[in-house]
């Protein structure tokens, strides 16, 4: 019989997405004689939700809203047939509607997420919102204020929620929109375990690449550090340690959405459940999972150490591939990979290391998939 | 019980020597809780008299001799405990007897091997000359000089033998020197299947890396056809697809050695008979090879392959490792190889590359140990 083998990479960044990575990976394992099952993965951050929904089906409504700037966008809600609804924050206020370039911290608002999250807990019992790579820095003000809560500033004038506006946040009330939401299980995923403020926090860590320049950081962590206490999840002081993790994710949604009752899980954690990968492995003989840079972070709670922590449990064996390799890959012995080892054939640039992924992914899968068939009976 | 792994590296040229690769794959082995057997191997060039002796003991004996520019040097003669003596053309007249950037090979003679060989067939059933290595490009006609052989000019004066010599060559009489290595079975290691002349040949391919100029190698080439006839070893016409392949190996000595009755193995076989490898295969679970780069002169006939060959014979699972793969390596998987991996993390320098080859063979061996351990009985 066919040695059947689970593949289940995340995107391969700069070079292949998760479906991709996995039809390659697929490639080397059907050369080798092997029955390939095809299972791309995320990490809760974008992608996330087409991620879900091609592992598991179910049905996709586009939903009328605003983009991060207050201009019509097309948001998506997913639907699963358990009753679960999906969206995926990016999806609403991220980069997809935006011009190339086009970056204001500042100005952009997570009011969008608003109608999405909406349509999903109409009739969802369990909602679950995938939070990473929005175009906002508003600490969720935007999302709350859109939700009905009541921010106001020192001379009690309703404020609609943006980066700028966190300087000047003097009151919450969230019971609106918490009203609005009631009954709903709200389940958050997040990318990253970022506090809201601080040096691990959102505007220190995201907000550079959201287009911030080193004052508005300030600006922007100043106005976090303030809304925390507001938001209950944590005191506005010293470095976040204090702080709900997770609360910087998608420029402070985390944060927002705790505060609305949320429970919030690593995302590869979540795409690992929402996906069933669990019940592929009952059956597998082998799984492999891929990632482009395999480092500490892989470590601290990626979607392989996800797959190599259900491979574990699930006593599969589990061979980790990357495009490369750090120092930090090893620890991943110790969580129970079988096997952690680069595509790479050499040492080459890294542009023609992104060009070649997919067939480098396939060479390895095939030269993996020998090995762990080949081996004599008794020799262990 | 533990795993047993031999471990049976060719050099990775620039980085590692053969016995240090067998080193660095057998860490790897230990850690992953495998029992490892260091057994480097060579190509048959330079090194490899030190490489069988490594596996086989025996003694080494200082023999007086002159290195190719005719100064006093103390070449070596190695004798194993069957009767065999191994001589190695490198030893006697290669690069290591001379200054930094020392090149002439219109004037470099093979004279020197004649005392080492003559050394070892003085007691020996069986001598096995390893080329490779050597500073000349005399067609061997120093050593059959110095052996005895009456080569003369066309106005009837002895030659003794030098690249310039070659040219005013005119007739040979060998019979003196068979007469002295009458009786012993003679046995040449060639590491490449080059013939005497054409362009393939010894002057073309590999005068200029001896200090030939574009000159030098015309006026080489012409000269070692001249040679060939008077040697039977090619009509000295042509290509020199009618040559004797390895007849141009260390300068033409191949082709001295097979006009004085030798028999040509390629080295990578040699060696792999005289260190006995497949002995060590008998109870094997595993082999691991490594070279510096697996390309298409690795299946063409050098240590790897033979590795290969050895393995699939005795079926034992072999995995080849590389510094570098090409897209050549793969045809080792037709060979019968269990798997052909890089070591390489990932995209990255060649210096980098080559100053971390020990501890990414580690790396790697630990992983593909674990992968040919941690298989499911029933799963193949």
């Amino acid at each position: 019989m066919a040695v059947r083998v689970i593949c289940a990479p995340d995107k391969l960044r700069g070079s292949l997405d998760a479906a991709e990575a996995a039809a390659a990976l697929a490639a080397g394992v059907r050369a080798a004689g092997g029955r390939p099952v095809e299972h791309p993965l995320a990490d809760g951050g974008e992608g996330s939700r087409g991620t879900v929904q091609e592992a598991r089906g179910g049905t996709v409504l586009d939903v009328e809203s605003v983009d991060a700037f207050g201009r019509p966008w097309r948001a998506k809600t997913g639907r699963l047939d358990d009753g679960t609804a999906i969206v995926e924050a990016a999806e609403a206020v991220g980069w997809g509607a935006l011009a190339e370039g086009e970056r204001d911290p500042m100005r952009a608002s997570s009011a969008g997420l608003a109608a999405p999250l909406l349509a999903a807990a109409g009739d969802a019992r369990r909602v679950v919102v995938f939070l990473g790579g929005t175009a906002t820095m508003d600490g969720g003000t935007g999302l709350l204020a859109a939700l009905g809560a009541e921010i106001l500033d020192g001379e009690g004038r309703r404020l609609s929620g943006s980066g700028a506006d966190l300087a000047r946040v003097h009151s919450i009330d969230l019971a609106p929109a918490r009203e609005r939401l009631k009954g709903v299980e709200l389940l958050v995923a997040a990318d990253v375990v970022s506090p809201l403020y601080g040096p691990n926090g959102a505007a220190r860590v995201f907000g550079p690449q959201k287009g911030a320049d080193p004052d508005m950081v300030e600006v922007l962590d100043d106005g976090l550090r303030r809304l925390a206490p507001l938001l209950g999840v944590g005191s506005g002081r010293g470095d976040g340690a204090d702080a709900a993790p997770g609360g910087g994710a998608a420029g402070g949604l985390g944060a927002a959405l705790l505060a609305l009752g949320a429970r919030m899980k690593p995302g590869a954690v979540l795409i690992r459940e929402l996906t069933r990968f669990d019940e592929l492995l009952v059956d597998a003989d082998l799984c492999l999972t891929a990632e482009g840079k395999v480092d500490a972070s892989t470590d601290a709670g990626k979607t392989i150490r996800a797959v190599v922590d259900a491979c574990a449990e699930a006593q599969v064996p589990c061979v980790v591939l990357g495009g490369t390799l750090t120092a930090d890959a090893q620890r991943l012995y110790e969580r129970g990979a079988t096997a952690v080892l680069s595509v790479s054939p050499g040492p080459r640039d890294l542009d023609t290391a992104l060009r070649e992924a997919g067939s480098d992914l396939t060479a390895t899968a095939y030269a993996v998939c020998r090995m762990m068939r080949r081996n004599r009976p008794g020799s262990g």
